[in-house]
């Protein structure tokens, strides 16, 4: 949940047939900020087919005021929450995208990753396709338009049947609002009910904020169609299978959401009852770094009996813009965002946990402050195996290079870090503790077993390469 | 901690002859921003003692970019962030203060509340002095530059032997900076030392940020004159009897901050440990509501042995303004801030520990929303005594008819914000959880006994009076 | 000139392998401004193929700052300033547009008006494009990129092809620069030479500005291919009757432009000189409405022997945004922008150079003004006949409706904008004054013949049509 | 009128008891612009005697918008346009001044400079006054609460007895509106009155566009009293000689305006016709400098009855910041906001009429660019003599060694701008052409003579001298 981790995907919201269409969106943006700080936008398509749209770089209270709001006006809205995976950090690249076509009207919003995206676009530029951003998701848009089908949903299954890698989607046209995850199901994506509406969120917590009720997760490989006449279900694709991501539960999404059939909270309090379960050590006190590993730390306090404390403060106003007042004073930033409480940690043996580590770097930065406010002995505790692998599906991890168990030995990295002693769960440990469905979900990112093929220069500048 | 609960006073800093003295005090209002969000402001005076200044409405990062900080240069700097609790909301309010006088030049950064200052302010005016400001800090400014005296400390002295009421202050002059705390000592100040050049402020936390240490605190009752001489010390005040405000222990500092002698973090946690030796009650889980709650809580759990959980989760974005899409959803922006888990709550027997109830009315829609999500008993405990008295030294309560514990009984109380239990610590209680200098504290919020005489009318408004 | 009339359309730029590129783009965008104010953009080809572009609302001041200029590197640049005649007000439709294709980079800037873009865009719609503009000038591309070509200037010879009206364009790819102008040669365009590398503007008080030598002007039906092997003219279109826009002579151009192979403020001084010769008047002293009327009253001046006076002061404050400070106060907000001097007027008999009368409401207003500063009697004089006709090439008149030359004959406008008598140039007067080529160009606004077949729906809200 | 010239003072207006005070402000401050660009403000009592101000650095319609305008309620305002003559350019010394005691409310709008304000200024600091600004116009504010009278417009005579120098003033209570002209009336001020509602403006140009009645001009040294009574003269000051600013009519005032008891208009053109009379040349036409010339070439047309022609063509939109995209292209700059008409110029004797020299740059920039459009010879008229010495009073002429005049001969002049013939008029042929009143006027500027007695160091930087 951290922004300055960069690991962020994407968040969509969608509702037809509401009052209050946009201010809803608005909320639910709102509550899916985690997944995506970079840009954000809402698209309207109102009784007649009309779309109207906003799209703006920054977090949602930022692009949006009560003029844009009241600017956007229709009872059927989807809107979206952007850190690019694809694609580079412009405004242009901001989602939902819109099509008016002199036959219908669209607009689409995508979290995920099309790893087949670069050779579709150049197929379609060959045919005469003019691109107008960077991101593999316009890509849907030029094979919906190219299909010969009637019906959105028939054009929109015609469109993804040539795409692979991940989606969940949220498309609105004049009528309909159609919600997708590809056949693995990768990303969530749940369906709610509010006042005669039905909607569909990225998460459950955007649910809980608008006050609607939660019905169920789309299931991997459907397509549901929402319309006046109800909800349809339709299971277009092959069959493959299920793989999750397991990293969801680990550190993206909010803790008071429900997904894949689990609650994220209990997930994770369980990923912590099971690190105090088999790498258990003698300590006078468990503390997290806040706030992702909060929950799995309240789970080894429990199973180990040790009494978890809140070694660090997280200051409140950290969100926004921070200046570096000069070079030299760069090392105090890092005691911007957490600061160490020094009368509860001087001469304690701390067992820290933390939910994972990618370049070690910012967990080495947060350990050197626990050890000036005055620690004994710090011994970490994570609640995932060493991250070794890039994703393609979404999550932005650095490099192959820069993931550090990559490079290092977990001994050299507690020395990196300075730790004094450095446990991780294992691939069994974490798949047990998640329990429900230990089968179905990826694990790519720590053991290398990609469940599609993977195209070797999906990364994020191909797209932009002429 | 809370911005929207408006209990904040304000929060002083000062540094006399530090290469990066702007920007050390950039950080440090960072760190203070909690005491203060409605304005903030620098003062620089150069070694030529040609004084420089910005303040602006909002929060530190907003007001301060690039070019300010860098426009701002000098060795000797001070800086405040203020929540009014006298004058009204307005740019010519935000301090500090400076004066550029053909003899010398001066500026001010002021935390409290000066209880005479209609009075003395009408004696200025009747003399021919022109008020550009309706803050009673304007007061001392005209006294200072009325002084006969030659020496800035002297001026000032003589300036505040007229002010009754609280005053933590940080005062520049070009070749000193003056800390100085009232008789009663209402309000913290503390004196740390960084790379050879001694700083005042408000709370410990801004010297842990900015890699200050902690020297100690500036005494009630003294100036202590800081200039390249070093520090002197002076108690030219008649004695008085030391009244600490005890509500920044309870509610307004910051948890990693150490004042009045003791660590916040563990007054709280201690005040839990009270709670639950006297108020004890059989429930599931202790949960908090954050920020502001979690130590005691921490503490209650530690003591009752009943598991600490995160009962709600606080949305990391909402320091930034949020807009009500429409008068029809208002219902949803309390669960914007802080959402319940349900898997956590769902049928469970709560105990919810929270450092006071004010109004009543913030603390009855989080309890709503405890309810909604399913708990089945909810046992608040609150670590302070009921609040029935205004305070006149800074923490800005509403009238005495908006106090909830003035008007209703504490069954009464419980009844209205839906509670199946309500227990405060007595006076007795929070003294001795307090500990060390226990009679050293002003309770008047709690028994109505003032340490200072009271004039009926300070409040507010009165200084914009005509 | 003047923005309220908004009578504009638009202006381009392009320059070839400079140094300077952007800031010279930046200067002749400024003084390309009164053909354009609603919005402004620059695109970049580094030689890299790389396109980088930075488009706006509002004029070309606001929109390009140093940061933006400075991030917009390339030796290759084109221009565009921009008042809507199709495509309604909003940022994507802002030029010049840019398309990034695997095989080649394109920028695009155009003057003028596409009379079957409609059509054109309902079949590529068919066929699958995507449209990201409502703007006529994306037909352009999208024909391009389908285009079979190999070389740039054969795949936009190939798009023009199939598009009647109006057009001026720069056409910039990674080592071209293309000027064309349609076979009628409607709006203006001209060649340039700086510092060895040539230039295309819509005017020649472009040229001046950057200290440009003037070539020559593109023709009409000419293709100049402008690369570092210097310069190529092509000829590929069916000839045409040409068909010059005589409105830019009488109100459009920059007076310090020359256009069409004649000065425009030379053309102008002999439309007053005809007028004097041909509809003369006893009077006193012979005034302007300012600044389009200046020089024709100095020609009339000069060629009746009343002297020319200022009768009305500009403000020249005016072109920012002004308040309306109450509905009852509107009638104040006429005089502005111009105030009579009373002092001139008072008691004169007035002869009144006014360029041309669309609506009649402004000049009406106008009128009003002079006769409350005390004039005796007021002859208006038009230096062309009364417009009757819309024009379907780029001028934005109003619908026929609207135009006060349809509904009333020359003595009721005379009555309705209150002057005791009103005189126009005839067709053939205003066409004696013009003088050279005075067969060349198109007057169909005010005798309704159109040089091109009409598509009666042509107008700006159709593209926006679904 | 130009405002990179820098030769502004300040302008004021005030009105009494109006339903639209604050637009009617707005709109008089709109047309007052040319008086100062620096900054504006307005400040409006209500009738309860509430204070609301705003101001802010730049131009009107920048600095106000309709929310500011409508936050600003009552029915009694003053308003103020300002380039500042002394203190320097930061927002804290835009006016009106306001004060809020607890007495009386007031406000304060000056145009002028006193000359003894720095003495003034150090008087009131040793007795205790704080000065927030570095303006000369605070002092007045001091002086008059220090005054022990009762009436405000008795307190402001007390207060203005101590001043030397010129002032114009708008002084505003809860209930009556002041105006004032030192005795030796410097700068204009007159009466207008509208909807049974008094009005002061520097101006009568503010009269005509807020459709106001010209009352009279309010009298040197006369201070006029405006209340619900009705209007009331004092002559409180010893009688001086009379000495009003000619260089309102060379330059500084509109040419719509009437001040001092004549059109400046008709004095404009008047020394024009002067200078054809006395400094009269062959040449093929007359051209001018515009817009400031404008009027004085006119007239030497009329006189010579060499035809008169626009030689340069104002660009509109110039008002607004302009960024120089490169060091290289600085040279552009010049003819960004005046372009030569080639057409015009080409191959003439031109006669070039200015209203004067200052530092010579500028001028010689404008004759290198008609030099480049390809004139024959230049021969510049100047309608005023020499300005040789700095001004007191509120013109802004930069330091003696910067006046060009005061170096060069006019000969050595004319080979610096480079023009065949220059020539001045004489003071004795200035004043004939002003005719009314010639000995009435203050001249100092061209021959010395100073009507007060002036300290030497009243520049700009005395007063923020420590």
């Amino acid at each position: 949940m951290y922004p300055l981790d960069k690991k962020e995907n994407c968040g969509v919201f969608g509702i037809l047939g509401h009052e209050n269409a946009v201010g809803l969106t608005y909320l639910a943006l709102y509550s899916l900020q985690h997944r995506g700080e970079e840009s954000c936008g809402i698209a309207v398509i109102n009784d007649e087919g009309k779309i109207s749209q906003h799209t703006g770089m920054g977090l949602v209270p930022d692009v949006f005021n009560k003029d844009v709001l009241e600017s956007l006006s229709g009872r059927n809205a989807i809107g979206h929450v952007r850190y690019s995976t694809t694609g580079s950090s412009i405004l242009k690249n901001a989602q939902p995208f819109v099509i008016s076509h002199h036959k219908f009207s669209v607009s689409i919003a995508h979290n995920g990753n099309l790893t087949n995206a670069v050779k579709l676009k150049r197929d379609l530029e060959t045919k005469g396709s003019i691109f107008q951003t960077t991101m593999d998701s316009e890509v849907v848009l030029h094979l919906l338009v190219r299909s010969k089908k009637k019906e959105i949903e028939d054009r929109l299954i015609e469109a993804l049947k040539d795409c692979d890698g991940s989606y969940s989607m949220a498309v609105l046209s004049e009528d309909k609002l159609i919600g997708v995850r590809d056949p693995y199901g990768f990303r969530p994506l749940c369906i709610g009910y509010k006042d005669k509406s039905y909607v569909l969120a990225s998460e459950t917590c955007a649910l809980d904020l608008i006050g609607a009720d939660f019905i169920r997760e789309v299931l991997p490989g459907e397509v549901v169609v929402i319309s006046k006449e109800g909800i349809r279900s339709i299971r277009p694709f092959p069959k493959r299978c299920t793989s999750q991501c397991i990293f969801e539960y680990i550190y993206f999404a909010r803790p008071d959401s429900s997904i894949f059939g689990d609650s994220v909270y209990d997930v994770r309090e369980r990923l912590g009852i099971e690190l105090a379960k088999h790498h258990s050590i003698k300590a006078d006190i468990v503390i997290s770094i806040p706030d992702s590993g909060n929950y799995a730390a309240v789970g080894y306090a429990k199973e180990s009996c040790i009494p978890f404390e809140f070694g660090m403060i997280r200051n409140h106003y950290v969100g926004r813009t921070f200046i570096q007042p000069s070079q030299a004073m760069r090392s105090h930033s890092v005691k911007i965002k957490l600061n160490p409480i020094k009368s509860v940690l001087r001469g304690k043996n701390v067992i820290v946990v933390e939910d994972s580590i990618v370049r070690g770097t910012t967990t080495g930065s947060r350990i050197k402050t626990l050890i000036e406010a005055g620690v004994k002995k710090i011994h970490m505790r994570i609640t995932c195996p060493p991250i070794k692998f890039p994703c393609f599906y979404g999550i932005d991890f650095p490099s192959r290079k820069e993931l550090i168990a990559n490079e290092l030995s977990i001994p050299e990295i507690a020395e990196f870090i300075k730790v004094d002693s450095l446990e991780y769960l294992t691939l069994e440990e974490m798949l047990n503790a998640v329990g429900k469905n230990r089968d179905k979900f990826c694990t790519a990112c720590f053991n290398g077993v990609y469940p599609t093929k993977v195209h070797k220069k999906t990364s994020k500048s191909v797209l932009e390469e002429k």
